[in-house]
């Protein structure tokens, strides 16, 4: 009974299905599957060419969200993603929604890209990109789920869900470039970021992060000087 | 308790969650909202200005996946969308999300814009962009698709599902502009076209859209000339 999840530490939706999965309390292993130089392995496992995909047993799942679904129905005795109040369930579905895609491609294009992609492929990053995100394209997703929010809750009903861990998840991404947003700019979504972060599993994965981005920009300033040496 | 569902009928998403309401039994109207031209009252309801969104008294929700899933949580006892074997679940999910992308994608922007939207905008249709994706774009989701499907099954284990629902809402689109591919072809996906429509409540669906189609094209017919007179 080996449930294996194939994807990326920096990727927010191999963060929610890891997060998901440790919330659950679920067993599991990582794969390091890089969707940049990996590609054949990755279309091999799921034609949207998208990580992360779980193998549990013979059973392959890719799809963040269909992976979480099935992690309730797989494990329906521990702590549930989805609530099982309709209404609160229909928020948690959006709120997951509305931060895989619009939360996700302002962070993704805004800041992670031209910071991160950038030093991994080996270009400056771009910071006239990162400004005009954090001025002009961030504050909208923001503010939007700041007013979804009330005083010390969860999105969606007394509990953790889907939701939380989907935001969060993105959010993550901006505290890992230096632009998490100011907690007086943002009280609810900040106090939320950091109500996700006093829970042990989420403060444990945070840590792990940090210390894998940390060893891979140490390599790639290692490795310059060699491709200077060669461009010479 | 009145479930109102906004949104277009050429809407493969709008389509998707109307099946499911008459799929499930569920009352509801069905309100026109037009996002080529309503965009103000769609942001209204919606910050990723897209339909459908449903109201159900006082509680609004957009993205037709996360309606879906409200839907059986709000109606339990009523046919279930989703199944509840873990693993059928997950590939019911999966399939949803395929169909919702890429599908989709090569649909709308392969066949259903160049063709309707160009006619509903006073444009000729542009077969160059059609001929393109019915030859090279759409066999890629068409085949993945037909390898899903076991004959005569549905997709997701022996019961319709959401999987179904998704996939046949965005054929639609391709019959309606005359591109189907043939049974010869693809036997599997054209088969279970055919196998949804034998559904009362598709057949049902399926007239009225083709009485809205029809009826479009008229009017686009009979303006037309009061252009071409304004224009002169």
């Amino acid at each position: 009974m080996t449930l294996i999840i194939h994807g990326s530490p920096l990727s927010p939706f191999t963060r929610k299905v890891t997060l998901s999965a440790l919330e659950k309390n679920i067993e599991f292993q990582s794969r390091d599957l890089n969707p940049y130089t990996e590609t054949e392995r990755l279309a091999g496992l799921n034609p949207l060419k998208q990580i992360p995909i779980i193998q549990h047993n013979e059973f392959t799942l890719a799809d963040s969200s269909a992976i979480c679904g099935y992690f309730d129905a797989a494990y329906p005795k521990m702590q549930r993603l989805l609530p099982d109040d309709a209404k609160a369930k229909g928020a948690a579905l959006w709120i997951e929604e509305y931060a895989d895609t619009k939360l996700f491609k302002v962070i993704s294009e805004g800041v992670f890209r031209p910071i991160f992609i950038n030093q991994f492929l080996g270009k400056a990053p771009d910071l006239v990109i990162v400004d005009d995100a954090v001025r002009n394209r961030l504050p909208e997703p923001l503010s939007y789920l700041e007013a979804q929010l009330n005083v010390g809750k969860w999105f969606a009903g007394d509990q953790l869900s889907i939701a939380d861990i989907a935001v969060y998840s993105q959010m993550v991404n901006l505290d890992h470039a230096q632009h998490l947003p100011s907690q007086e700019n943002y009280p609810e979504i900040i106090g939320h970021y950091h109500r996700m972060q006093d829970r042990p599993v989420v403060a444990g994965l945070f840590k792990s992060e940090q210390a894998f981005l940390s060893e891979a920009i140490r390599q790639l300033s290692q490795k310059k000087p060699e491709r200077q040496v060669l461009e010479e």
